[in-house]
């Protein structure tokens, strides 16, 4: 019989999430029932929405239950079948959780889907072609829709998410800036990803030295916004939207361990015009065949570029996970567990 | 030479409005060139938005210049004409500004419409049959778009935009909730013009009884949102909101008159994912035609009630518009100058 491991959530947080609030679990396999597939975990997903979850309040996801697995999304390997589509070997991705196996029943929609890894590694279907990316094309191509010419801005610019807002701005012919916190970041956005500038937040102390800087950063004022953060960064940016602006809402990581952050000129959503949007994109699985068809093509052929965080080994994850609501990451975080 | 009277602007405020910002000038009127009319002002009407204006800051509309003639909507009587289009008797509206007359150039294409008075009291054209009723035809069918059973909330629910929001909504199967300032303005928002319910936010001292009026009066939460007033008010229905809630900003007027009021939890637009969009109505003039037939049907059949706050005589302009931007009239605001 398998050994397996999990980690659990044994508390809520009171406002701050910690370590205490996670427990690493021994368990077994149970034996297939027809139908089902045994995945090995080969890479877990940690991603800010999870924060979300551990809370029991009323948010756009059921909370995680406590004393349960915690939920995420994973890429990994068959070792074992009971279902004629899936054979011992073939790469799949699913929402397993945080533990190194998981039981599937593969026959249900959705819950299991075979990815090809001759050309894309595999660990990238947690990040640039999977939710992230989607994330990212959804947002941009369907809410912030900027015609080529107009200045687009992505907060968490460095991360799964915001790389792939500005690479897939500057492929749509639009002026792509980055908001980012640090050096290191900065310049890889700009360097690296290929946006035109990027302003490191860390660097600038008040309301108005960050606002400055977008200032500068956007000559012509900006046309889309793609929201991760929200906080300071969020109040910096409005200002600086232009008429008819479009604001595509993904993520306000900045209030997600604590109270939640004003926003402190909401009077500018009337004067200039602005369209605002909050999505998940889970809720708009039509679009994620051409989202994930132009995402693969892109990193098959060098043209969409990531880079990850990994955290070695399932006990790690905790850590990994509140590191990430610090922005301790540096791009896609996983945990590699083979 | 007809004597004309005027109000202008003559200062900016610092903070707050006042009476010393406006100054009544004796004037006289031209001799009309070839095409132009003279139009004698029955009503001049009296709108917040005019209060964005008077800053000298980037705004929707380009500032009022100082000592000019403050600009506004008027309704009238043409009394001298060299247009053919027009003649002597004719009943206009226009943009003629705070006086007693205007000279217009009546061939300039939007400037002067006539209008049928026999079926539709001349003043309402400034308000139910004009553009605050276009204004809440706009926000309610092409922002918030309701079906039949959602719920629609509207603040301001009494004033010249919000009372034509609520009977727009009811008349499309919508349940009807409105906010208002004192009991008898609530109670004719749900005696007269119909509302399921009104909430007298000044019978609230603290966010939380405002928001615990907001949910006894919304049972099944809130589909759409016509925001005129911002603040706690805008605050207490956020909360509310179902998801994919849509919420159309019209005005904030709540902080019109000093700083810009944070607004509290903008996590809740991206948790519920809402949709949020300021708009304003003269850049949607395409509208129009559609919105104003269905306004004049209903006033003219007796489906779409309003109620009127009449200043007399120009010089009560100011203090008619200071109490306005405080909440002291009861549904629409003008001011009657024959």
């Amino acid at each position: 019989m398998t050994t397996n491991q999990q980690i659990h959530l044994v508390s809520r947080p009171a406002v701050e999430a910690s370590v205490d609030n996670f427990k690493l679990v021994q368990a077994t396999v149970p034996e297939l029932k027809n139908g089902q597939v045994l995945v090995r975990h080969h890479f877990m997903s940690l991603d800010p929405y999870m924060r979300g979850r551990m809370n029991d309040a009323k948010s756009y996801a059921v909370p995680q239950p406590l004393n349960a697995v915690m939920q995420g999304g994973t890429v990994g390997e068959i070792v074992a079948s009971k279902n004629a589509a899936y054979a011992a070997g073939d790469k799949v991705v699913g929402f397993g959780g945080w533990q190194l196996y998981s039981v599937v029943d593969a026959g249900a929609p959705g819950v299991l889907r075979k990815v090809d890894t001759q050309h894309i590694p595999l660990s990238a279907y947690l990040g640039a072609v999977g939710m992230p990316g989607v994330t990212a094309w959804y947002g941009l191509t369907q809410i912030c829709k900027p015609g080529a010419g107009k200045t687009v801005v992505v907060s968490a610019a460095s991360g799964a998410v915001g790389s792939v807002v500005g690479q897939l701005a500057k492929a749509r012919g639009c002026r792509a800036i980055g908001i980012a916190g640090g050096t290191d970041k900065c310049g890889y956005v700009v360097n690296d990803l290929g946006f035109d500038a990027c302003i490191d937040y860390k660097a600038h102390k008040d309301a108005k030295s960050l606002y400055d800087a977008v200032k500068d950063a956007t000559p012509d004022g900006v046309d889309g916004y793609f929201e991760n953060v929200g906080g300071a960064v969020f109040d910096a940016v409005l200002p600086r939207m232009n008429a008819f602006g479009r604001n595509a809402l993904c993520g306000m990581i900045s209030g997600y361990d604590g109270e939640p952050i004003p926003l402190k000129q909401p009077q500018l959503l009337l004067t200039n015009r602005l369209t605002l949007e909050g999505f998940i994109v889970s809720e708009h699985m039509e679009f994620w065949p051409e989202a994930l068809k132009e995402l693969g093509t892109m990193v098959a052929t060098g043209k969409l570029k990531y880079r990850e965080s990994v955290a070695q080994g399932l006990a790690a994850a905790p850590e990994a996970f509140l590191g990430l609501l610090k922005g301790k990451n540096f791009g896609k975080q996983v945990v590699k567990l083979v």
